[in-house]
């Protein structure tokens, strides 16, 4: 039987986008450290959809995903996925996005205590004539303003800050490259277990190295300039500033 | 034509609370400043259901709450909005929930600047043989880590924190009390508007007095203690720590 | 005093936004009905940043912001704000970003019974070279399936759906035309109060009016194409489906 | 040296509870068809203060529960997880709180295909003088509405529900236990993966059994009360309204 979604449509209207999101599902991503990592995504699914074209079967979008769920999301795999989205509807371009925690591992500075970080990633990827995809690695930091400390003379406010990367790039990032990268433009790092003389230690560090938010904006962007890999990147750094209810925010975004 | 949610129920289970969620909707509350102050609130209305009936008019309940949506928030208001849910379902026994945005006025302490800070609050009200109500205010905060201080000497860790108390009382409170006893309870307070000089200000004064999350809760505790008109309450205090990625958090109940 | 904001940066990076997230703020927004409503902001400030600067005074432009806050939100007070933002720390652009709860009067098809509808908004507007609005309205649908519907010769199955529609436009356009608009392109409304007869005369005309969320999407599109205000469009239709736990989606975005 | 955290209280208030929230961490739980999952979680690790300490070293939370992150989430392990927290810092009672996604295979009823469903789940366990522990399961649902469908002699509303049950129990039960005991409470299940002639099977089954949001409930609890293990429970269910914007919800809790 032919279904509506196969009928003719005539408002001569093309979609950018047609899918289902929100769909949470098991994923595994690549890992510097183990080679692959299980993790829970949350996942966009979607296709072109042409004006001649009435709707989408989405059922065949998620049976296809389905299908493709143990393949580790490479660039390669990803491509591979997007054909196969592309094939399940007849559509001319896909597109697929996933948020996920991903863990690294952290060990204290002094004590050398082991703990794991929760990293929020995202990746979307697009196919149409081309391959294009987008990794956005998102760090958590230790920034101390130095305004307050040259106010004062010495104790400064300090605060919890977010560090987001999306970078499109030649070649191959491991997700620990950026959160290294976040973290070494910031006052220091933020991690899960410290004791004692590890707080101390990060303190001290920090307070010689203060850093506004446009600051640690700069000193990610410093980096990824000269990073051969990355042809486009966006930064956004927030600070959860503790004198404030509200954040502070900078933001950079260049094409190589 | 009589409808089904009328219709005899036999599975003898009568149910706590049935209503509806997530209606938003504007209201009225009781300002200490300007009498009154308007603002939007995610609204629960509830009804208890008898075992013999199969279902609420739902529609009933949000009609009453519509009707009665110029009131402002007094307990006064809210048990006579309470009675009109019950008369309207026939129910035995009505409950009602309230989450808004508050706003009160900050002067810098220096410079005298003013803004706006937002307040959540949450009102619950209950009407069965007797009115029971519930307040609760979260306030944000300014906290020094005492712990770091001492370990360095000086320089400290410091975050947002927020507080939430909740009350039940005899008389009345208002919202802006509990904001400033919050505040009193804290290395300092926050606000949206700090000139260079405020800012150095309220930092120097929260260095001379740092908290744990634990002497947050037990310093808002304390005033509760000595307020008569206070006969339950509940405190939550919540660090957003700068050198971890999760939240200190310390709670106490008390029953008088 | 000079401030360390003021000093000079040599690391020859311009930063696109700098500046405060998050403010939670009342503000006054034009309404067709009755002039000006008020409401509660989430709201964004923000300059660019030359690259031979090394921070911005955001504590000014949340002063700027404070003294503007009783301006309507029009597209003439944003420009104005702007202009200030920009003035109060010396850049060459501003940015601004508004969410808020719009809420508009709905009366029951049949009983007549009258209750407010919540509505999100979205303003964003940017001042560089020329002036800059976006638009965005997100109205609550109620989608019937047609494919469904085929399928059994009857029953389907219905859910709630949110079509967001953002406009950039050549004059003015009231909030209350893109909710009428994008109801106008679903199976029916929905709405805060519904009595018995007015739920059976909802879901009679909805079933007369099946939509699949590609209909929903180029069914708004189509009407937006035909008003020539709007010069720019983006249309994301999401609905919540009742078979599923994840949502299929549209979106269409027009440049004329 | 003494920490700051050892030093004596005088102000007489002891603490119900002090820790960690909005830890991040990879957990396994147990499943009944392949043993064990893995999964992720937002952990609270808790204990009691009393009123003579000042604080609690909350490292040692963390690192304790570190140290015991790849035990399964059984109650004997989560008693002795308690038990470490308790030692590591010295005190009387201890809490732990667990929130986290799991993944239960479903086939669509017609074509066999099949797809993973995610499920939220909770854990709260508590060692003082006893062990106590308590079970959430949060399962979405399928729902069509008796009475427009009464009204109209055919057509209904229907909408995606969530039903949450937590329970204390003697012995053992698996996830998947309530996750079918609430879709079999339910018009029907949902499902991430439905072929057309599955819909169709499941929207003609699901008209056959329209039910309230409060037959939802009564349904789970009437199968809850024949289950000796269960001593406790709560049941709240909440449907996304396809005709409003606001839920329908109904709780009930009881104590055998």
């Amino acid at each position: 039987m032919a279904s509506i979604q196969d009928s003719r449509d005539d408002r001569e209207i093309s979609l950018d986008r047609v899918g289902v999101t929100d769909l949470v599902y098991p994923v595994t991503v690549p890992d510097r450290a183990n080679g692959t990592q299980g993790t829970i995504a949350t996942v966009g699914l979607f296709v072109e959809l042409a004006q001649e074209s009435r709707g989408v079967h989405m059922s065949r979008l998620v049976e296809a995903f389905h299908a493709s769920r143990e393949m580790p999301l490479t660039s390669e795999n990803l491509e591979s996925i997007l054909a196969k989205l592309r094939a399940a509807v007849n559509a001319s371009a896909a597109h697929i996005e996933f948020e996920f925690t991903y863990f690294t591992e952290r060990k204290a500075p002094v004590s050398g205590a082991t703990s794991l970080l929760a990293i929020p990633v995202g990746i979307e990827a697009t196919l149409d004539e081309s391959f294009d995809m987008t990794l956005t690695v998102e760090a958590p930091v230790l920034s101390v303003c130095p305004c307050s400390m040259e106010a004062t003379g010495g104790p400064a406010h300090s605060q919890r800050g977010h560090v987001a990367v999306s970078v499109r790039i030649d070649g191959r990032m491991w997700i620990e490259e950026l959160v290294e990268l976040i973290e070494d433009s910031a006052s220091g790092p933020v991690s899960a277990l410290l004791k004692g003389e590890d707080e101390r230690s990060v303190i001290e560090a920090a307070y010689k190295n203060p850093v506004f938010v446009e600051d640690l904006a700069r000193n990610v962007a410093e980096r990824l300039d000269s990073d051969v890999r990355v042809h486009w990147y966006r930064v956004e750094a927030e600070n959860l500033e503790s004198v404030h209810d509200h954040n502070a925010y900078a933001c950079v975004e260049r094409q190589r």
